[in-house]
């Protein structure tokens, strides 16, 4: 939607606290007003933000994992969500943001669940890609695998944030690949970054 | 201090937003207007509140962890920060209130900066014991590994709080034994839970 487009960035940059409704929409080129109809608060304005960044990162997660498989379509799909350049750095300020609504709002939660949700059952499948091709070393439990890199890509946003200096695109990056190596078995294809692109 | 100890499960549960400091003195049984020659606004008692619980993780760290070394010591530092219990729980929501304020306010990002550095250092030490005690496997770079719990640890606060059906005490437990089983050398001392202790 063309008014979250034009939004979104001026809330992760200045904070949802950090402007009025009004300043937003005139800081974004709309008249006075405008936003109003179609989000009658801040609250509902961040909520179709958030909305819009996952979209985003789908989107993005679409183009560059076509035709990757298994390790290698697991890295693209953390390094679209992984907070590795402005654009990413100021979705997480968005993601930062609602995640604190949603603590109190049972609306914000359902709609985190439901996308989290999403991103869950595509590393399940990327996982199993991984099984079948013979990438991933033996003893490893789905469950906890993915529940590990649905923390760590969440705990990103956090760390890339508020402690860039430890956690620069580059550190992330690393700190992926060396989790990476770890699950793959020993000369597996994926295992190391570029080896299947 | 005794007011923030008396606060701080307040603003936990209700969010920052969703209480007035009048209303927060009142239900900390408080006289109106007791808080507010020491805490100005909500902002300075977010700040001491995220002080409070990061100084009482450490204390439980310091209890938990007198007399153990390396991966065993690691593993109990990450279970106090873990959200594994109701009152870890309260602490997460602090964190993550938190966190969204410093995204636009220095003085709380550098407080944020200056609390996770001990953090890391803790960590960059209990990986020298376990590399020293022959614990780890080879290859591993500490900056990866200290980046990556930090960034797991952090992360947890959100999947605790946000997605508690995938991310229970015993999920995350796993999640953590995992990746620990995946750094240690096969049949070092600390690989295992509890084996040291």
């Amino acid at each position: 939607m063309e008014l979250v487009e034009a939004t979104w960035r001026i809330i992760a940059r200045r904070g949802i606290e950090g402007a009025t409704m009004r300043e937003i929409a005139t800081e974004a080129g709309f008249a006075n007003g405008a936003l109003k109809p179609y989000f009658p608060t801040k609250d509902d304005l961040l909520s179709f933000a958030f909305a819009h960044v996952f979209n985003q990162t789908n989107a993005r997660i679409g183009t560059v994992s076509g035709g990757l498989k298994g390790l290698a379509a697991l890295r693209s799909f953390c390094h679209e969500i992984l907070p590795l350049d402005a654009e990413r750095l100021n979705e997480a300020r968005i993601a930062i943001a609602y995640w604190q609504r949603a603590l109190t709002d049972p609306e914000k939660a359902a709609l985190h669940d439901r996308s989290m949700e999403q991103w869950r059952r595509e590393l399940f499948g990327r996982l199993r890609e991984a099984r079948d091709a013979g990438e991933l070393k033996g003893g490893l439990e789905d469950d906890d695998v993915v529940g590990g890199i649905m923390t760590f890509v969440l705990g990103a946003q956090i760390t890339a944030t508020l402690s860039p200096s430890h956690h620069s695109p580059e550190q992330l990056r690393s700190q992926l690949e060396s989790y990476i190596s770890l699950l793959a078995a020993s000369g597996a294809p994926g295992a190391v970054e570029g080896r299947t692109k």
